[in-house]
C-alpha cells in the first residue's frame, strides 16, 4: 500500500525530470556522435561479421584430378631429371602432392614418408605413390590419412627394420632413373642421411626448381581459393574499423578481428594490431595501448582456405583521427613504394629487383633506413614460402607465382607504417593483387 | 500462519519416516561400499591431488655452471674430431647446450643457428658460442633467449645477405680445423645445404656419436630431475587408482590424471587411459568405454620437470576387479619380461639384446606375435630419443643412458597390457629403475 502511494507520487517528478533531462541530453547526442558511438557496445553487444559468411562459401577445395595432375607433372619431372623418386614429410609438400598434411600426421622419430616415382608404361608416364609407414602405427595411417590418390601402396616397415631400407625398396621397380632421389627441403637431415645409407649407389639431394616450382607456381584453381581468403580478410579488416573509435584498445581490435576471420570461415585466422608507435616494433610494444587521436593503427591479417594462406596488412587512420602530415608523408611514400614494386613485378623479372623497386623509392624519399625488412615473400599452402622478393635473391618470377607485396616504413618511437595486399603473376605475365575484385590496395588512411 | 502449522505437523511425521530410513540405510552403507565410494565426488567436489605438489619442489634446475661445461665438453669433442663447429636449429639440442627450446624459438624460414666453435687459448679448449639471427629479429632473440652462456656472440645477418654465409663467418677465426662442421640431426635439409653452399671446402655432417652422446649420456643432476619428474608421475598414477570404481570413464579417469600431473607441477602433463579391450590399440577404441568388473585399466603418462620427460605405463585392477586367469596370466608375462630386459639392460650391452630378453621371454610364453612395437626408446630433453632399444639397432649401452622399458601384450578385441618404467645405467654399469623410491614397477595389477 505505502510503496503504491510514493510511486504515484514521484510519476510526476520523473516525468519533470525527464523533460529536463531531454533539454541537456538531445543536444549531447547531436554534437558529441563519438560518445554514444563509444559506448554502443554497452547497448547492442559485440558487432557482428556474419555478412562475411558467404563470401568464400562457393570456393570449392582442390579435386582428386587436380592432385592427380599434381602427382603426374612431379613424373614427368622426375623422368626428365633421371631421377628415381621424390620423397617428403608429412607438411606442406606433402599436402600439395597428396592432401596430407603436417596437422594430419605429426613428425616423430619414426618416419613417415610420401614417395613419389614415376613409372612408364606403354610410352606413357605415369605417378605411383607410396606412403612409407611404421607398422606399428599402420592402422592409423592407413585409416586416417586423407591421402588423394589412386593406387597408394603403404609400404610398412617393422620396428626391428630400418625404415629407409623400406622406402628404397618402393623405388626398386621400373623407375629406369640413375638412383638419384630427390627430397623436399624441409625433411630432417637424419631422414636424408638414413637414405643416402640405404640406397648407397644414389644421390639424395634437395628437390631441384623444376620440381619445386611445381609448388610455386599456382594453377587457376589455387588462384581461386587465394584471391577468395585474401579479399575476404581485407573485408574483416574494413568490417572491423568501422567499429573502432577513439580510446578502443588493440586487444579490444585484436578480439573484433578474430571473431571477423572465424565469421569468414577463415581458419586458424589472427592478427597483429598496434596502434601509433607500438607498430615501429616488428612483434608490438606490449602494451595492449589505446587509440589516440593522433594514431594511426597497424593490422597484419591472415589465415587460410583450403589450406591456401592469406596476408593483408592495412595501417589505417578513423574519420575522428587527426594525422599529422610527417605520418601521412611517410603512409603516402609506403603506398607508392608498394605501386613501384607493383609494376616491377612481372614475368621474367628477378626477386631482388622488385624489392630493389620499392626500396629505391623509399630511399629517395629520405627513409631507406627505416625499411627495415624484405619486401615479399611467396604465399601459398605455407604463409611465407618461397622465393622470396629480397635483396640478394636472384630467382625469376614466372606465370602463377603468388607473393606477398609489403614495403613499411618504421621509425622507434614515433609510428610505423605497412601496407600488404599479395598478388600472383597472370598468364600475361603481369602482376593483379588477389584483393582486386574488392577494390585492391589502400587508397589512404581512411579508405583501406 | 498456514504454512507454519503445516510445518509443524510434518515434523513428527518426517521424524518417524527418518527412522524408517535408518533402518533401510545404515545396512546399505555398511554392505555395499561401492555405492557411496561411487558417488562420494557428489558429495565431496573433485578430489584433491594437491600433496603431489610438494614432491619435486626442491629440485633445482641446470645451473648456468653445468651449461658451460656442456660447451666445454663439446668444444672438447670438436677440437678432438679436428671440426670446425656444431651447429643446431632450436630444439632439444640447443635446449642442451645453451637453454634455447624450440618453444622459445620456433622455426621460419629465416634461419636463426646455435654455433659453438672450439678456441684455443694457451693450450686450453675453451668454447665459444654465437648466435646467428635474422637481422629482422635481433631484438627478440638478444632480449627474449634464455640463452645460458658466457659472451655470447649474436651475427646479424641483413634481409638482402645470406645466412649461411654469416653462420660460417663466425667460425672462420682461430678453430684450427679442417672445416669439418657438424650439425644437429634434426637440422633440415635445407638449412645443411646452405652451410655446404656458404663453405665448399668444408664437409657439412650430422653430428657423430661422440657429440650425440653428450646429451644422450645424462649427469647426476639430470638423473635427480628425472628421477623426480618419473617418481611424481607414478605417484599421481597410483594417486588417481584410490579414486577409481567400476563404472568410470576412461574421460574422467584421464580427466583426474590431467589433474593430479598439474598439481604436481609437471609440464604439459597427460595420459592415455584406455580401458578392456580398448588397451589392445595403440591409440584407444574412441569410444569414452566404462570400466567393468572384469577389466584391467592402461595409464601411458607423462610430462615435463626443467626440461626432462617421464613416461610410465601402468596396467591395474581395482580392489572390486575380477580379472582372468588368461589376463592375470597375460599381465605376469608382461611383468617377467620387464624384469628380464632390466637385468639385460647394463653397461655395455647392445640395445637389440636388450630388447631381444624381453621378446623371448614374451615369445616363449606364446604371446611373440602380440608384442607389436620395440622394447624401449631413449629420454630426456625429448619424450623418445636416440638411442632405442629395438631389434635392428646395435648402439652400445653405456653409463648415463636413459631409457624406458616398456614391454607389452595385445590381443585385439581381448586386452592389452603394458608396463613401462624408466630406468638409467649407474656408474656400476647397472641399470636403475628412476622409480625406485617410490617402490618402482608393478608387482600386481592390484600393486602398480
Amino acid at each position: 500500500m505505502a510503496q503504491h502511494t510514493v510511486s504515484k507520487f514521484s510519476g510526476s517528478l520523473r516525468l519533470r525530470h525527464f523533460s529536463h533531462f531531454l533539454i541537456i541530453a538531445i543536444p549531447l547526442l547531436l554534437f558529441s556522435k563519438p560518445i554514444w558511438w563509444q559506448s554502443r557496445h554497452i547497448f547492442l553487444g559485440p558487432p557482428s561479421f556474419h555478412h562475411l559468411a558467404a563470401h568464400c562459401a562457393n570456393v570449392p577445395p582442390i579435386s582428386s584430378s587436380e592432385f592427380r595432375q599434381r602427382q603426374i607433372a612431379l613424373a614427368h619431372a622426375l623422368h626428365s631429371l633421371n631421377a628415381s623418386a621424390y620423397i617428403a614429410e608429412p607438411g606442406p609438400s606433402t599436402l600439395f602432392f597428396a592432401n596430407v598434411s603436417g596437422s594430419d600426421w605429426r613428425l616423430s622419430e619414426r618416419p613417415l614418408l610420401l614417395v613419389v616415382t614415376p613409372r612408364s608404361v606403354d610410352g606413357d608416364i605415369t605417378a605411383h605413390v607410396s606412403i612409407v609407414t611404421p607398422a606399428f602405427e599402420a592402422t592409423r595411417a592407413r585409416h586416417s590419412l586423407p591421402i588423394a590418390a589412386d593406387d597408394v601402396v603403404f609400404a610398412e616397415w617393422e620396428e626391428d627394420a630400418d625404415p629407409y631400407t623400406v622406402a628404397v625398396s618402393t623405388l626398386a621397380a621400373g623407375s629406369g632413373g640413375d638412383g638419384c632421389v630427390f627430397v623436399d627441403g624441409a625433411v630432417r637431415k637424419f631422414i636424408a642421411d638414413g637414405l643416402a645409407d640405404a640406397a648407397p649407389k644414389s644421390k639424395v639431394l634437395s628437390a631441384p626448381l623444376v620440381i619445386r616450382q611445381l609448388r610455386e607456381r599456382k594453377s587457376a584453381t589455387e588462384i581461386d581459393i587465394m584471391r577468395c581468403v585474401n579479399e575476404v580478410t581485407l573485408l574483416a579488416i574494413r568490417s572491423v574499423r568501422e567499429h573502432m573509435y577513439i580510446g578502443i584498445r588493440e586487444s579490444q581490435v585484436s578480439r573484433m578481428m578474430q571473431s571477423a576471420l572465424t565469421s569468414a570461415n577463415v581458419v586458424g585466422g589472427g592478427c597483429l594490431v598496434l596502434f601509433g608507435e607500438n607498430a615501429a616494433l616488428p612483434h608490438g610494444g606490449g602494451t595492449d595501448r589505446i587509440l589516440r587521436k593522433t594514431d594511426m593503427a597497424l593490422f597484419d591479417c591472415g589465415g587460410s582456405l583450403h589450406g591456401y594462406h592469406s596476408d593483408i596488412s592495412r595501417t589505417i587512420a578513423l574519420p575522428a583521427s587527426t594525422i599529422s602530415s610527417d605520418h601521412l608523408k611517410i603512409w603516402y611514400t609506403v603506398h607508392t613504394a608498394q605501386k613501384a614494386a607493383s609494376i616491377a613485378a612481372r614475368s621474367g623479372a628477378i626477386t631482388r629487383e622488385v624489392d630493389a623497386a620499392a626500396r629505391h623509392l623509399i630511399d629517395k624519399m629520405g627513409y631507406g633506413d627505416y625499411f627495415t625488412h624484405r619486401l615479399g615473400h611467396g604465399i601459398g599452402l605455407e604463409g611465407h614460402e618461397a622465393p622470396y622478393l629480397r635483396g640478394g635473391s636472384d630467382d625469376i618470377i614466372q606465370t602463377g607465382h603468388a607473393f606477398s607485396n609489403e614495403p613499411g616504413i618504421y621509425i622507434e618511437g614515433d609510428v610505423g607504417v605497412r601496407l600488404e595486399d599479395t598478388f600472383y603473376i597472370d598468364n600475361d605475365g603481369s602482376s593483379v593483387f588477389f584483393t582486386e575484385g574488392v577494390g585492391g590496395p589502400a587508397i589512404s588512411p581512411w579508405k583501406p
